[in-house]
């Protein structure tokens, strides 16, 4: 029996999300159909954490188990790509330890949220990011971040499904960046959050009250009162899907 | 009546085209079922030249006239791009004279054709640029674009679809860039081509054949041959549709 750790990136547009359901195309699904195909085994795969339909990921990371494997990891990798449709690719392939599990030895993660705001909207982007119309105040979103740094109880922004038992995150980033943009389609800005781990829908929900004070709705103070609340009607509505990309997922070096 | 042009941007994933189709989604339906809905009357829209099912446009041209529109051209595109899918925006609308006619007016169209080279796929460019694996000799490929530069028979590089009168046309630019690119995905290289007017297919059979000799199979020399032939069969194949984007279409300043 061999241990891999995977890092995969997909385009989330075309799937119902990672996790496999019932006559739907999932990335996890996608995942153990080519592993059938190579190891002729049902082999279960797990994923880090779900993402949800339309979102992306530049590096998931996900593990599995095979007795039926006997090349090399990095053979794996490029077998599994003949076998994926173009928008899924795995990145690496590594052997990992017996007892590597991407859920349990997780130690942290980093989300990028992209945003269009004002402008034309583009044709092309707009599978990749939220376009927001109208003036948006980027120093009271940049400094509304900053209230998110730190260990807090993060019930405010938990979705309501998947509830987990403790609340308690501790984000160590949560930064505004400001990226050039081509003529017609106004300023891009993306929001990078990185935690030690995540509660469901939380970046989603960040966002989208980030997006409340940058429209002047609320001061960049609001954040604490809305964290101390421990409630999610406190907070701003969900952002949607498609700006939402899974960055990086963080490990201990295999010893 | 009043005679407008616009200027469209499109992504071509979604579409079978640009020219209508019973049953299908195209650009120009789409066009048209917004109009219908903006001026009570069927309008029928002219585009600068039809576009492959896949094939998208930075900045396609297109004229219609209606006696229908009492606002400005201004909030006509504003107002047609609340009826259009996300994938299709109006960048503008001017009004122009009663005679422009988007085709019989155009004096020369520029297209840009993506290709990355090498690399692990890139899940999300996969829509947009036609990926080689394999050695490429850009040096080879930047040489034999300038065999296409000036006035030639372009009857080897005209898809056997849509013949025209008059196989000759004058390009007035075929130029390799090189783009940079992120962590994984090998080199992005771009080639435009800008001319008098294309032949049907033109740009794809020219980006196929300069990647003939971008992969040694024949020396930058071979294009002069290959022209000189005035057969199909000489020429490499047809690029795949969606690395190509329509990048402007050129007229001359409203009197």
């Amino acid at each position: 029996m061999r241990t891999f750790k995977i890092t995969v990136a997909y385009d989330g547009v075309d799937f119902a999300g990672w996790q496999i359901q019932p006559r739907r195309t999932t990335i996890q699904g996608m995942l153990e159909r080519a592993l059938v195909k190579l190891t002729g085994q049902r082999v279960a795969v797990t994923g880090s954490g779900r993402t949800d339909s339309g979102v992306h990921a530049l590096a998931q990371v996900a593990s599995f188990r095979t007795p039926n494997w006997r090349a090399t990891a990095a053979d794996l990798a490029n077998a599994m790509n003949v076998h994926l449709p173009p928008t899924i690719v795995v990145l690496e392939c590594v052997d990992a330890p017996d007892d590597f599990h991407a859920i349990a030895d997780a130690v942290g993660k980093r989300y990028r949220y992209q945003l269009q705001i004002g402008g034309t909207r583009s044709v092309f982007d707009y599978r990749y990011c939220w376009q927001i119309h109208g003036d948006i105040h980027l120093d009271a979103i940049a400094a509304a971040c900053e209230s998110f740094v730190g260990q807090h109880d993060f019930s405010s922004f938990q979705g309501s499904r998947s509830p987990r038992k403790t609340t308690v995150r501790t984000v160590r980033a949560c930064d505004l960046l400001r990226e050039s943009t081509s003529l017609h389609h106004g300023e891009r800005i993306v929001i990078e959050i990185e935690a030690d781990g995540f509660l469901y829908n939380m970046v989603r929900n960040i966002v989208g009250t980030l997006i409340e004070v940058g429209k002047g709705k609320h001061d960049p103070s609001w954040i604490a009162d809305v964290l101390a609340a421990r409630d999610r009607d406190a907070a701003g509505p969900t952002a949607p899907p498609q700006g939402l990309f899974l960055q990086r997922v963080d490990y201990r070096p295999f010893a």
